[in-house]
């Protein structure tokens, strides 16, 4: 009788919070999205019932169908957890939904996650905040209806580091924004795809070569000096010589 | 021989990932800051040798004596945790502490943790995303060595929100700067304190009043339309009539 709304971390089912994993583990039912990993779901009981709303082409989930959804399941079980990438309430829409259960009268509770957009660029070994390269972090979604708004122009800081979630297709026309705005087309970038995963990649450039780089969604993108920075690399290096 | 730089998360032991929770029971020397909770301790060896470094004012300890240390502590120990509140490279310095011990030669890695910058507004019922309110959200600290040069002025941005982590001392500075900015002084802020422990505390209200709030460190500065949301208090409401 209660929905939990949990954040599954980025990927590997060990970046999940404690609190989580438990959660997922008792659940009834579970709701998830693409992005979620086999590895977190088979957290799962073996009897829960299991219901993917990824939004795939062709095969399109509505937020109020969800939201439906998530009522109804929340009427029937004693625990279901709707499960999300990253952070519930960051591009989540943990907030639309935990809205919509309060006004069906559905107890609902919020379980934060580890959120992609900074465990996505760790994985990277980009610190996203770094003394003398970066006094700050905004993180943005390039999957808007209107990116040609010149909204992109009037988040050139040269002082912080921009994180761009589902950015890969609007990548061109971001990097043009940013330009126009007032970055150097040298400012370093980084796009990490399927972070912590097995599948996990790294192309760094400049923003210059963004729109052209050969990248595939789903991918985090990093702009700013901090994009440069490879303190994991560093260390393999390191371990290798120990 | 390996360090581990681990974030907490934002002060629940339940809200570790499940790969810290398991280093730091597994841990030899544990080394944290001051805004590390005691029940995040608890989940130590019993034998584990503590260090706290916390910077607390008459008890400095600087950024290169803690490197020095984790250097020699990882010498000694097999499994040395460097615990970090929230997430290690978000105002951490885990990017600092990680190019030190790869300069030594000392093996390390990284495990992300959920960041206060989010955690903390979720806690308050806060999502920092919120389709029609923000279109996404900056994250910087009130606490730098020159917040007096024009900095907030800069992040003056009505499409996001904006998160100040360590911003109390500041916030009279910041407010004034973010509306000669452009903000408008009705602006909803809110001030959640000691988030996500049993000291928990909450203050809503609006920019132009953000300087005369009595509020106390440790505390998250939110500001933007997404502070004035308040989905967990709409679920105790509903709670209530269920």
């Amino acid at each position: 009788m209660t929905v939990y709304l949990v954040g599954a971390g980025p990927g590997d089912a060990d970046l999940m919070t404690v609190r989580g994993a438990r959660l997922l583990a008792a659940a009834d039912a579970i709701v998830h999205d693409r992005l979620v990993e086999r590895s977190v779901l088979d957290l799962a009981r073996r009897d829960a019932e299991l219901v993917d709303v990824g939004k795939v082409p062709g095969r399109f989930t509505s937020q109020s169908m969800i939201n439906d959804l998530l009522v109804s399941l929340g009427r029937r079980y004693d625990t279901v957890v709707r499960l999300k990438g990253g952070d519930p309430f960051v591009f989540g829409r943990g907030g639309e939904e935990m809205i919509a259960l309060g006004r069906a009268g559905v107890v609902c509770d919020v379980v934060p996650g580890v959120t992609s957009a900074f465990a996505g660029p760790l994985a990277a070994g980009i610190p996203v905040t770094h003394r003398g390269l970066s006094r700050g972090v905004t993180v943005v979604t390039g999957h808007t209806e209107r990116h040609d708004d010149g909204y992109f122009r009037r988040l050139a800081n040269p002082e912080l580091s921009l994180v761009v979630l589902m950015g890969v297709a609007a990548r061109s026309s971001i990097a043009t924004q940013l330009i126009q705005g007032g970055l150097s087309d040298e400012t370093p970038v980084a796009v990490i795809e399927s972070a912590w995963t097995t599948r996990e990649s790294v192309t760094r450039s400049v923003l210059r070569e963004l729109g052209s780089l050969d990248v595939a969604s789903p991918a985090i993108i990093v702009i700013g000096p901090c994009a440069a920075l490879s303190v994991r690399e560093l260390l393999a290096e390191t371990s290798a010589l120990v």
